[in-house]
């Protein structure tokens, strides 16, 4: 394995799976030797278990590969995790039970308060839970999860801003048909039309930021939350893929649009100092065009790692109103749990 | 003509001319005999002058009109106007100078402080502005104007809620492409995307709702505008009809669910009352599910004139959010303008 | 039910289902008072049991009449049909058994040697099988078909051609997601994409012309079909409703243009003869401008029963080449059997 | 320059010219560092020229050129072209004169006498046409061109089946609307629609596969077209980027589907023997599933330079059937026009 670290990945099927499978065919440091699915799926190779939604057809390593069950302790210690919300309680839990870190996309323990809920660019800290986490569930190995693909849209756009007081956010989001998987969103529910309403999309976005940019406090043992308001609308849109934002923010203080711009401009992390493989140059890009970012031409920007902000302009409500936009089941999903993975490799943690 | 009247329409080639060509075919008061438009399309047959975009081939009764210049005092009385912003400035004054009645689309004229810009629905009492636009233009005729398309989904959702007192909006819009005209927005810019940015048109959102919501002061001879704060974000999306908001509205005082969706689905005006021929029995619907109203099933609700509201829920920012929608060629243009007209006639005002 | 025949409808809460509850809503002959489903539909109000795709909600009528289930010999004599395929064989013919009149619009009995694969304006005595059906299988009642959405556009546009001698036809389909049903078509799979095949539609395309073009031997007791041959090729398109084909043709003889337009805009049959309620005045429109027919633009014409054509000119392979378009879910589906329900009540057989 | 050969695009503002740009960012052979486009573009950087229509933003070397009029002799000798064709009879011709050497993607010389429609894979001794088009139109230099966007998707699935007698195709094209340029298609014209007509296309579909596949006389000098007929049907599709095409073919001789899928699979030529920056290392992939290739998953294969065909199956009317894509302004346009440079370079014909 060319000394690479192995990995397998629960859920490799779905939309999300695919992008795992995708992201990790030529990784420098990780390489993808263990594919589980749901029982329906296992025992056959991967390319026929999966209908392949990317360019072409599976990578030939991953083709072959025969899909296994999702059972803890067969596969190698680095799982990442695709798994349905539903299924990820038990399964998820069950392999951390047994020692394996579970790099996870899932919902299910993103609000665990236990559980970093990482964006290696704002929270690396966070990892700090692990130790914590241990203890206090008993786990020999460790649950990470990365946001929801919408609120991650929202926090990469505001965290750059974090130093003004993020006070208050009144959000609309347009998402992809990709963030609800596959067979997903039936043709005739989009076409030609918006549906203003997600399942269970609006809490997460909703609730997530805090989380993501607050504080851990070593001595309760937890992440102290960011007293942010976010207020979201979620609706979906007939693109492919990329989730944009509408955003009116409030902050603590008086901001100019100068402050502004260059906060977003040169924001940076760890993973841009240490250069780490799935890392854009620049997190967040400032688009100069009145009329960007646009979901299906900047959706893909360094690789669908980066955001992208644009329509920088007073609110007469709150303070400023901007518009952002990021990948869905890049860096929404599968790039976000790769480049946790890689932030975890970095600080020695695999 | 059995007694109906007959009507012109400025930029009858335009989508929105077409659109009036439609609604006036079997109407039961208006006939629509004369059609002009720019040069260029001058002295074609109109079936050859226009890229019809809707169904079919144009009516029988205007395929084979002679298009004519838009010279005053040419064609009748009562003119429907859909001319270019550009162009209407010059246009409609020259019309109104000349003695006809303009019922306008255009945007030009729509702040003018003694131009009606109506909604039969809400403020009728509007057209009281009438003589004094006269005396204050010293224009023999009149031009009365309907609202921007995005902005009567807005106050269509928002009239029937004034009695709680409109404070403050963050409206987040999602336009089709039929709003832009023809050939209006390019494929390459908008299939499988979404562009956070319409010219021209925030500014619109955002000051069209106080006047239409405003109230008419006989003493200084104009509207005295609601102090209602609009803060718009307007977007296109890949819809043919239906422009649907997102809305975050604060009232003067709490308001419960129940007094809001009452006081929507109780709706009712003038053109109700009177029956007129375009007015939908009901203006605003509310929708039950709870993934609705959606663009392309429900902008054509009663032929495209009601509008429709859901999803209405908590703020935790603002009071309350709700979606909305309607259509932007038919209520929001020139579904608008006929109703306009019907009022007037039933008025006594054509 | 001011002496209507009360109809049932099989399969109601399917997307044809939907459009049979939408044309019943007023049709002058018919009333459908009985709405079965399956086993995991019956019981609910239409309202829950079914995923509306039309505009708006469920007509009044419809949406709180109790889902029954697929047993007969309970609901009315006659029944509509739009069963999936694979549960069709059974219950449709049980259907029979009991008595009752079954006009479906699924696909397993179309090839059935004694079952009418009718269009009212081209085969109306094919239902001169009847007799024969009753005999050779037996049943008490009956059942009669409409063709496949995408054969009836290719025999709509052919059948007026047929006094020049159909013998060769090469066939390209651009079908909408409409004729896929509900949840259908995944829109991950459609969005700016072409799918170039629909499993076993091609089949259809290929044999069902012949059968529905072809001559009741009453002697044989069954249809010879039209020595005609057609090779398809089906492919998936991003519209709602309305299958396009493209079609090469070869005739007997040497055909001029004059004569194929004349016999094209000159169709007409049994339906324009006795007005029934469903029949389109013209079955075939002729499309004069080069770029028509348009899917999104022209599948509607005339309540959406009426086929258009555009595009005649020579094909130097075999004679012909033009463009034709019907709507799948109403001249292709539901319209279909409707009009054939009026055929029959006209000649006295409902 | 590091010893790079310096190109100059004509055309370079518009969608073929935008590509150029992005493909010769990196080459390992060329550097653009002449943009030249109409009047009205002339004197401004390129990206304020340019309505941007791909990812990001336009390369930082060509985004600060200054855009430079269509003069012959100022910019570098080898120029690529994606003029308009109503501009490219005068222009291309001027430079040619002037000693420039042409390749262009443009229509205007395709079909003349002594130009090479060139596709480095199937016809690269065509290039022999250069001393005869010297000689007989007087020019220092030369114009070398690439086929059609749609007829070169026709010709790269048929051309490595030429073995076994190309007598006759039926062909029907589903066409992206990026092949239209910029602002080209309208959204009202093709969101959820089919056109079935572009103006011009079929004729090239038709005319230009003979010629490409023809033989080079040297003898009478010029190109023997094969003594292929093709009949085309050409449409417009809602799909930003590939044109796919159902095919149906006779051959000289009877061919089994191994013969068909060996001369596909293992089709190569001259650009993939000198390994040519630009080759795909397979032109045609033959796909396995029986849903592909579908446009918007398949059309960027091998970076969108190669060829992708599906659905083999007999023809009851020709011999066999088929669909195939490829990427319309990628191998389609600008792709094509350097892999022609590349192989021109590679003769020393540069």
């Amino acid at each position: 394995m060319n000394g690479k670290i192995e990995v397998g990945i629960l859920g490799a099927t779905g939309t999300v799976g695919q992008r795992f499978i995708q992201l990790l065919e030529d990784h420098p440091w990780f390489t993808a030797t263990w594919l589980a699915a749901s029982d329906r799926s296992a025992g056959k190779p991967y390319r026929e278990a999966t209908s392949w939604q990317l360019e072409g057809a599976p990578p030939a390593g991953a083709a072959d590969l025969k899909v296994e069950e999702c059972v803890p302790g067969r596969g190698p210690r680095v799982v990442f995790s695709s798994m349905a919300s539903s299924l990820a309680g038990d399964i998820e839990r069950e392999f951390a039970q047994a020692g394996h870190i579970v790099i996870s996309n899932s919902g299910h323990y993103r609000m665990d308060p236990y559980v970093p809920l990482l964006i290696p660019e704002i929270n690396p800290d966070h990892l700090g839970l692990l130790p914590i986490q241990r203890r206090e569930h008993g786990w020999e190995g460790a649950i990470v999860t990365n946001p929801n693909c919408a609120a991650i849209t929202v926090v990469m756009a505001l965290a750059p801003l974090k130093p003004f007081g993020l006070r208050k956010a009144v959000v609309t989001t347009f998402q992809a048909v990709s963030g609800a998987g596959y067979p997903g969103v039936p043709s005739l529910d989009i076409l030609g039309n918006v549906v203003p309403y997600i399942g269970g999309e609006e809490e997460k976005v909703e609730t997530e930021p805090a989380k993501i940019l607050g504080t851990l406090d070593g001595e309760i043992g937890t992440i102290v939350p960011l007293p942010f308001a976010v207020s979201a609308t979620c609706t979906r849109v007939p693109a492919i893929d990329g989730h944009l934002v509408t955003i009116s923010v409030e902050f603590g203080r008086k901001v100019s649009r100068e402050e502004i711009l260059e906060a977003l401009a040169g924001f940076r992390g760890v993973p841009q100092e240490r250069d780490l493989p799935s890392a854009p140059r620049r997190p967040v890009h400032v688009m100069e065009a009145p009329d960007r970012p646009q979901t299906r031409k900047d959706a893909g920007l360094e690789r669908g790692m980066a955001a992208s902000v644009g329509r920088l302009r007073p609110c007469i409500i709150l303070h400023w109103k901007l518009v952002a936009l990021s990948h869905n089941t890049l860096r929404g999903a599968a790039g976000a749990a790769v480049l946790n993975a890689e932030l975890m490799k970095s600080e020695g943690l695999l």
